[in-house]
């Protein structure tokens, strides 16, 4: 992987002035055409060896480009706001939005690498993070982001002889840390898992690009040409990426047995015993969400299901028994102006909670297999896509603690319509029933495959669904409610 | 303040029951009137005596209403990303937008009304901090809020009643901490200098509700329904508040003498002198950001002026100069849906950095003085109050070790046909002269004015304005590098 990285490349100072001044005007060129087109994000990655210049690159190219469109950010400790979140937060807080470059000053390669090369990550785990990183940038991609890796490579012995000279001058011995020459003493170890790293990550949208880094000029330029010639080569495609897909069918329904055709909706539970049943599993709750340990970790609740499912209703029967401090209900609908220069997921991320918290998403990420999926909002290969995404998601979430709860409501199309015409029929509720409430209950088939496809795919042992018989609204409430206690009981 | 909150207000159990029917059904349709119309954000303080209750009535309001358009905030110890940020910062950026409810449990009343009942404040130092606030609240109505502020009082007695109860009952004895019990130690101090506050920050448009405390049916109802008819009647204010004013002119011109007209614009730095002062004074600028001291502070700069007055060159100047890793410019175009939902400095509040970065507005809050002004785009009261509510914006900044620059980019009008001119014929510039430029150009001398005034009344002893003649850009990019400079070096 290294290979062509310790040729000893160089520039000499006329060929590189020669070349800047061209290069400066393909870049600002460049850079205004992306900003204009707002044709997509640009995230540029900058990792290798300590002392391979590659702050002096980033500046490099700041300078050169217009500094008013590119962020730059830089990685160190967690804050403790970040440190309440599964890691990978502080890098969706911080993605640029379409048509601006965001360059990664220390990425979530970092960890993986250092940890792996001091002996403190398992060959396994390395495996599993590197997994998960290509999975997260295969999304990036696919929701159209510019993704550019650039390794700074340095040879043993250039980056000994690097640091040396960097070290003599009083000007440049600060950036020598101790850090850094810990590093020089594994360098070996460092070279063999970054190697590994690197092949095992390049992928066909995001290859590492390894630049030979002892000579300034050489790296300059390679860093700049590249990122030039890789935005403009975006730019000129022409139509814009489509991602037809010719995949197999998801389903072929031989019978009308589906997951939900099959439920007894027909469950009720008295009023008498739902009164007594809401205050026990209240009363649970609230002792639950009270319990010390909890202040470790935060719920995650989604509800999905049909209009007029009892999603509202549901949520107030939570919310009731949770201090109004510690919980959040997030009604989703479209997506603002903001949130449609990001990629889908992240108008999500930025609710994500600190611990001790529980949050209730009224219609959540799972549009994207409903609604987007049946209304056609995306393209089949985005939404087929968005089964795996939304479990690595979830999984993070898990990962750090957040317990996640996932309910369907299920009612019957008749119950729809009687729950339609009685919120007509009763204005005080002010509920309104749109004409795209009657549009939707025509697609009603194709919303219940979908709703199938969707728990099928999506029901993880880490983030179950609970499908709940809706017909009946105290069965409901009292299902969830129970499941709800259920689940933060077992995670405490 | 008080003497009505001690009359022992009661509401018995069954009118209580027969009131809280038609006061849910009521609130649930102010709130949705409220959401549809997106007329205003709500913003509730809830405060008081501890044991007063106020968890359990943020609860109840909850509760009754739809709480997925209530966000309730609670304020413990600040984030370390908070701490890095002037303390209002954390309540800006939970600001509710149009259409939603915000309740705070805790507020910027907390810490001035307990540190001096604790004698950690000087009487001096709470008059100043009651005067921000109060202007600070008064920007809030004046850009639309509508602000309720609650007061749970209980006397000495039932104070020491309610949490002897709650200590015996082992399902509530949790609530009572340490700090309550000494806050009960020190009643007579903290209700001394709460009424002092009440009293001084009861404002016409954000009036005190002072509300007796002990019965909790009585409590409950009060706030319900007070609420409720705030919510009602500002929903009903037909036409929408107007803000008109007749104010003064706030300048006579009797002869052509103003800030910017007897600017001397001819001078000029040679080519040969400004690389010489280019370099010396970007190193002095990078040595100064590389200080360990600048960790402790941050840089916010501002750059206002004409089109082609030569923002962008200057702010290149210094972004050359800075590690990109530090430095941030945001430049400021017309604000968001989700920005058009919030009061106008709230665009701005989100991008204050934490400590030890420089950040550059390319155009800024100034905005609203500026084009907002000449443009008609706000009322004369609107611009004419944001005088005062920049300043107070930028003392915040200053009093927490951010150093505010502002710079103001002057060309005559001749230059900046030239530059127009010239950028048209440079296409690779690509710097486009639009329409919108050209007709800027015809309001040139209420441009002026407005600048003029600007200046006048926002230069302030933290915060002055640096003019820049800007006809010769070597010269108006070394002024502005030389003023950071010695700004930068003067705070360190």
């Amino acid at each position: 992987m290294f290979e062509s990285a310790e040729l000893g490349h160089r520039i000499d100072k006329e060929t590189y002035r020669k070349e800047v001044a061209p290069l400066r005007e393909a870049l600002l060129d460049t850079q205004l055409d992306l900003l204009e087109s707002r044709n997509c994000p640009v995230i540029v990655l900058i990792a290798g060896m300590d002392g391979a210049g590659k702050g002096e690159t980033v500046n490099k190219i700041n300078e050169w480009m217009d500094p008013r469109h590119i962020d730059t950010y830089v990685f160190g400790p967690p804050s403790d706001e970040e440190a309440e979140r599964p890691p990978m937060w502080r890098y969706w807080r911080t993605l640029p939005p379409k048509g601006k470059i965001g360059i990664y000053f220390g990425s979530w390669y970092t960890d993986p690498i250092l940890k792996s090369a001091d002996g403190k990550l398992e060959n396994e785990a390395l495996e599993e993070a590197l997994e998960r990183i290509v999975r997260f940038e295969q999304m990036l991609i696919d929701e159209g982001a510019l993704v550019l890796k650039y390794w700074f490579h340095l040879s043993k012995e250039k980056q000994k002889e690097r640091m040396k000279k960097l070290e003599n001058d009083p000007l440049t011995r600060w950036r020598i840390t101790d850090q850094d020459r810990k590093h020089l003493k594994i360098y070996d170890e460092l070279k063999t898992v970054a190697e590994g790293v690197l092949r095992e990550t390049s992928t066909a949208g995001a290859p590492w690009i390894v630049v030979e880094s002892f000579d300034a000029n050489y790296r300059n330029l390679t860093v700049g040409k590249h990122i030039q010639q890789a935005i403009r080569e975006r730019l000129d495609e022409k139509p814009a990426r489509s991602s037809t897909l010719n995949a197999p069918p998801l389903k072929v329904a031989i019978d009308s047995t589906n997951l939900l055709s099959q439920l007894d909706l027909t469950k009720r539970i008295e009023d008498k015993e739902y009164d007594k049943k809401l205050e026990r599993y209240q009363a649970k709750l609230n002792k639950l969400t009270r319990d010390p340990k909890f202040t470790k970790m935060s719920v995650i609740c989604v509800f999905e299901g049909a209009d007029a499912a009892g999603k509202g209703g549901c949520i107030r029967r939570i919310t009731e028994a949770v201090d109004a401090r510690f919980f959040r209900v997030i009604p989703i609908a479209a997506p603002s102006e903001e949130e449609r220069t990001q990629p889908y997921l992240w108008r999500f991320w930025r609710h994500i909670p600190r611990l001790g918290n529980v949050t209730i998403f009224d219609r959540s990420w799972y549009g994207r297999v409903l609604v987007e999926r049946v209304e056609n909002f995306c393209s089949e290969y985005d939404w087929m896509r968005a089964y795996g995404e939304i479990n690595d998601f979830e999984e993070q979430l898990a990962l750090h603690n957040f317990l996640v709860v996932k309910f369907w409501l299920q009612i019957s199309k008749e119950e729809q319509l009687q729950r339609f015409e009685a919120r007509q029929n009763t204005p005080y509720k002010r509920f309104k029933i749109t004409k795209e409430d009657w549009r939707n209950r025509d697609k009603w088939e194709a919303y219940e495959a979908a709703a199938c496809d969707m728990i099928d795919r999506t029901s993880t042992d880490s983030a179950p669904w609970t499908v709940v018989e809706a017909n009946d609204k105290n069965f409901a409430r009292i299902k969830v409610l129970k499941t709800l206690c259920e689940r933060v009981e077992k995670a405490l």
